[in-house]
């Protein structure tokens, strides 16, 4: 603060719904009305007039952009003809068949690219991503190899991607090869307690559709060593199915039921898969009899259900607020749009930003060459991964680790809702990924908007005059639903040149089951 | 991350600008069109059939609201009439009076305040602030009092407000109360050294209209003990005007000029305060000779002047971005207002919140008796004080922590512009405080509005549905400008029950000069 005494305001001049930029002065005049206007420096031309195009064209062909459907269809085609690969269709292979997961872009070479962007160097050549699980072995395995150059031709190639990781090799082992097989293993185990699972948890789990348990564990696998062997660990818990008038609401992970098995699956042949031993109640049995023997002492201690209720749901209950039937305020857009797209090369230009997007099956939304006042400031701007990991008392959350790259941002970015997801004026855009020998599109899973957060960029009042600036951002936005999560992310820039990526989450969190947790639940005796 | 494999989307169904909450189920038939609506689990009345109220009644008299224009008159009557006081009008009061600088509200007793909000107990007793400034001393003083009950009769009283400090004293000794003649020090001692400061800083100082330097230091005043004394230390340093096409921006804390002197001020008599010392390029000189020799000196180092610009102003300034001249985002409120304000009690209801205003000249807004769901969950709420502690090479910046409630938020708390500060719709409330016997309303300088900060505050899609929830938030809006500083105030109130209060900074901040920060600036020789 500085000498305050000079201020003292008459009341100021207002101007509603003035451009992004004002400045007013005091009226000299003191008598004046205070709502008499007296000056804004920026006004608006009406839409007509302005000259602005919503409409741009790329100074540069997007080297980033992902694959079309005919370059995914044409490296499916080429690999199928590598006799030595023993690919099967995706559409046919089982855990036994060589089969294609995702065909994607190779990032062109950063050097490469910059001599083409900044000094019109040759366009760089486009290299495919091909990644391909390998289930023809005792030891299944997912390899990432790149082929090209595209258009396939006789001077294509493929070979093994270890140069883009760190670990040197661009193989991996695939534990989890025999999903169908462990599904079975979890239910017929399941079968050998089922009079305890009906007893403790009151439902059954069968595999047929009226079950009232889904029976799943870690992600990923454990690697333990069992009589100085590396041996494959599962760890298992049984899941509430939502039930009641709820049950269309996506809530299984709400509703862990504290009782947990441990599974050796070394190997590729369940006769030779082992139970480890149960948990329930903090205590451990290393055999089923052993469990089976404690359940029937007349001191067994049995747990608190937890079971689907009203409060799985999201939507509305109880009373509505007052004023809950009238709308709420909402964003418009009056005069048109404010930033240009070139929708085929997939570029975007907004006040003094400008930058290419790409779309990727891992990570999905992805931007390049992000300049400012013409001034490259960040190459690539991306998600790399998203790991969701749990901590709690028992197995299977202190085991729970995902890493959702695996699964995908990019096949789970669905169309966003216009007034919700995004204001209802946003231009959207397509996503596609090339999966499975798939190649699917997204509609409108990508939206950009502008909008004003609510407060300004600047204002200073003084005793001669007001000084106001709007803060109006802008947004690219897209929302991944991976199983019960959803990831909402924001790339936001800024007419200060800053740039602030944001991720939100929702859906629903996976929840450990509260037994022995003192000051969370309560047990029954 | 759970089964992925379950969620294969068709394409959503939409629907624009709908309600708060939405469900939508996806089509069972894949075949249909995706923009085809298929359900929405809340919709709205129009305003129409709403029969919401915007206008409330206060279950209570607000106990916590600020003085009437009569009450403090009352209580600057009565405190006339204390011939002990020796008070003269404030408008009349010179630094050797005694005078009134502000009347407030001691907010009521809690224990009192509780026994009539929830058992009906009797209304508690108003009492006033009266806080004075004693000048009629060698050491001149402010203390605070209260005084009532209210309304003002034989049976009020008035006394040292001193259980309502920590220091058991509301008595506070005051260096400041001379501020005249600490201008004329300042311009007598430049004087001294007027052809050094045309050289080095190339302008003058001397108290008329067309100087280009302003003379002022540290805040507060430093102690200091000089041969087993006491002394009051002030810290001086030039300022540039603001001068040129942007005379008119509130600069001047931007141009320091990096020449220092160092006063003891000590006592009220000018003839026996002393200069301490002067620096200049990170050198100190002990006197005004040593200082004037060092200057003539060929080896005397003369550091970059810190001129004004273009860029101390706010203006657009250089050519506006491309789609500038179109109007950006705005929000409205298409059905009208869903909080409602009992405008003379200055209470307020939004959704399951409700709480009283107050407004206070030390500190502006406060809130109190905030319930959620009927129960009480804060007390009061409001700011306590606001330390703009600095911090540099330099005496001066190293000796500034502006305390701003000295100041005051109440009175630099000025209108809101619709539009800028508060969306257009608000509702804007009045705020009035008592200084120097004069009772002041700053119209519309509180807004009240609900806003859509641009994401959901829940949303989940399955395989099966899609469930959106809008984080409809409400805000109380308040800007004080103190000096150079604009703080911006915001109560949020948000639909799961949380309250967010948001301090965000604007205006001008006050800078140091930059000689000998090598990273920063460059000295010419």
């Amino acid at each position: 603060m500085l000498f305050p005494t000079a201020l003292v305001f008459a009341g100021l001049v207002t101007y509603a719904l003035a451009g992004p930029h004002a400045r007013l002065k005091h009226p000299k005049n003191r008598t004046k009305q205070p709502t008499e206007f007296i000056e804004i420096l920026s006004s608006f031309s009406s839409s007509d007039e302005s000259k602005f195009n919503p409409v741009s064209v790329a100074p540069k062909t997007n080297i980033f952009i992902s694959l079309s459907n005919d370059e995914a269809a044409s490296v499916i085609s080429f690999l199928h003809k590598q006799t030595e690969l023993n690919l099967t269709a995706a559409a046919d292979a089982g855990p036994w068949d060589n089969a294609i997961e995702v065909v994607d872009l190779v990032q062109p070479n950063k050097t490469d690219a910059l001599h083409y962007l900044d000094h019109n160097g040759p366009i760089p050549a486009r290299y495919a991503l091909a990644r391909i699980a390998f289930g023809a072995t005792e030891e299944p395995y997912v390899q990432d190899f790149i082929v090209g150059p595209l258009p396939i031709s006789n001077a294509s190639t493929y070979e093994s991607l270890d140069w883009a990781t760190t670990s040197g090799s661009a193989k991996i082992r695939n534990y989890n090869a025999d999903e169908r097989l462990i599904n079975q293993w979890n239910l017929n185990v399941t079968a050998t307690v089922a009079d305890i699972v009906l007893d403790l948890l009151n439902g059954t789990a069968t595999g047929s559709k009226d079950d009232d348990f889904d029976i799943w564990g870690i992600d990923p696998l454990w690697m333990e060593e069992i009589d100085g062997e590396q041996r494959v660990i599962l760890w298992n818990t049984y899941w509430h199915y939502p039930s009641g008038k709820n049950a269309i609401f996506d809530a299984e992970t709400l509703l862990p039921q504290g009782l947990f098995f441990k599974s050796d699956i070394t190997g590729r042949d369940p006769s030779k898969w082992k139970v480890l031993g149960w948990l329930y109640g903090d205590i451990f049995y290393s055999t089923t009899e052993e469990f089976r023997k404690a359940w029937r002492s007349p001191h067994f201690v049995k747990y608190k259900l937890n079971l689907p209720g009203d409060w799985i749901g999201t939507d509305q209950t109880g009373e509505p607020f007052p004023g809950d039937d009238i709308a709420p305020p909402v964003a418009v857009q009056p005069n048109g749009q404010r930033f240009s797209v070139d929708e085929e090369q997939r570029y975007v230009e907004w006040m003094d930003f400008s930058f290419y997007i790409t779309f990727t099956r891992d990570t999905g939304l992805r931007l390049f060459d992000i300049k400012y006042k013409g001034q490259r400031i960040i190459y690539e701007l991306g998600l790399q991964e998203a790991v969701a990991h749990y901590a709690g008392n028992d197995p299977v959350q202190s085991g729970t680790a995902y890493m959702d790259t695996f699964y995908g941002f990019g096949p789970y970015a669905f169309e966003l809702v216009p007034g919700y997801d995004c204001p209802t004026y946003s231009q959207f855009l397509n996503g596609t990924f090339h999966a499975s020998e798939v190649s699917k599109t997204h509609r409108n899973n990508i939206c950009l908007f502008e909008s004003d957060p609510g407060y300004l960029m600047q204002r200073h009042s003084s005793s001669s005059y007001l000084a106001l600036t709007k803060n109006i951002v802008f947004t690219l936005r897209s929302v991944s639903s991976i199983g019960n999560y959803d990831y909402i992310f924001d790339y936001v820039f800024a007419l200060d040149g800053s740039i602030e990526t944001i991720v939100r989450a929702s859906g629903y969190i996976q929840s450990a089951y509260y037994a022995k947790n003192n000051h969370y639940g309560k047990s029954h005796g």
